[in-house]
């Protein structure tokens, strides 16, 4: 049989198409200026924000608490956060607004132009942990092409759960093999791999700041996944590209 | 309270957006010419495939069938014409083809620039009948800058009811307030009025072609429709303008 023809890019957006961390961190010192906190690591609350992620999505996976978009996560794990370090008082359209720091993250240098190009030959959808609303936001202030915004708002469950790969797939009338999962993070990668998708591997080395390891395994295996692959090795991935445009010349754009 | 402030349209597509009439009569006739059939008024057609459209979401607003894309019910309808027509043994791959010039409609002349200057200000998001990969690839055909696809799929039903606007404005985690619905359509202004949605009527006296009647209520009172709000006369609605560039106009952008 043929191999099929590759019609769509599935974009894994937290860390690889947006440093997060450099963003909330800006964010978080301008939320410190504007309320008068001076004794805060916003670098470490960025990196506490983030390692509040997985637990929260966990909870979802695991079936203990209902779907819910990524915004209301952010929000509760912004509220403890803020609790813990004794910080209250702050009006609430003020803890949305920071809330939403997650929807005016910078992209990584490459990314606009290589999904540029990319777009010119491929259907360019988003498969984040993200809901729709944040990525449409996060797409209009980082001019992100976007074709379609997907991921776990239409699964409403979250990566690496193969039903938001899946449900990704469905919804563009595609079948897997015809799309290519984009991320930084191999744990997503696999599990995109064990629905049928192709994978590209882009990695992104300042995710965690610089000296700091990327990719730590984001997504760890734990007692929901279902049975899947092994994290493959690098050789193993269909494309690795050292970023968007290294991407778009493998692809033939 | 204050008015609120506006901060997305959602479009219609099929008649507001693009021109599907004219689009699937020249497919019709390009289908004719490929398999030899000489004897059928592709003008007919088009307009007796559009005639189905209702029908067949009928079934689904009814509870009669499932939620299906809107794909498989054009699919479903073609098969039933070509069988009425005495038109056989085609191929399965030219069937799906033909099917899907439904993916491949031309836009109103003024629908491009006038969304690009819209764009500029809003969210732009469909908010039509037609599932993703029907919208995404019609976008990709009549480069549509979209920021987001929404309606009938990520609701699992059909306009006119309230889910569909609903689900729209709560993916986007905005009031119906601050939300435009934009259509030819009156019958769809007005549901989207009942849900609360500010509307934008833009006529299209071409959509059924030159000397025949546009907007004869596609969208029917059925026995399965919820309570809704009269359709609105023209003064009724929040804002008319003749095409999307006066739209643009009327709306600051």
């Amino acid at each position: 049989m043929a191999e099929p023809i590759l019609k769509a890019l599935l974009f894994d957006v937290f860390g690889t198409v947006v440093d997060w961390r450099t963003s909330i961190v800006r964010e978080g010192e301008a939320f410190g200026r504007a309320h008068g906190i001076g004794d805060v690591d916003w670098v470490a609350f960025a990196d506490a924000w983030r390692g509040l992620y997985q637990p929260s999505l966990e909870e979802v996976r695991s079936g203990r608490a209902p779907f819910r978009q990524l915004d209301d996560l952010h929000r509760m794990s912004l509220e403890r956060l803020l609790g813990e370090r004794g910080i209250k008082g702050i009006a609430e359209a003020e803890l949305d607004r920071f809330a939403r720091a997650w929807h005016r993250l910078d992209p990584w240098p490459d990314s606009v132009a290589g999904l540029a190009r990319l777009k010119r030959k491929y259907i360019l959808a988003t498969c984040s942990n993200g809901n729709v609303a944040l990525m449409v936001n996060l797409a209009k202030h980082a001019n992100l092409p976007w074709d379609a915004i997907l991921g776990a708002e239409p699964a409403r469950q979250f990566k690496p759960l193969p039903v938001v790969y899946l449900t990704s797939c469905q919804w563009l009338r595609l079948e897997p093999a015809e799309c290519v999962m984009v991320a930084a993070h191999r744990s997503d990668l696999a599990a995109a791999a064990a629905c049928g998708l192709k994978t590209a591997h882009v990695p992104r080395p300042l995710e965690y700041g610089l000296g700091r390891k990327p990719d730590p395994g984001a997504e760890p295996r734990a007692r929901t996944d279902v049975p899947r692959a092994d994290v493959p090795r690098a050789e193993r991935f269909d494309f690795e590209a050292k970023d968007f445009n290294a991407l778009a010349e493998r692809l033939g754009c």
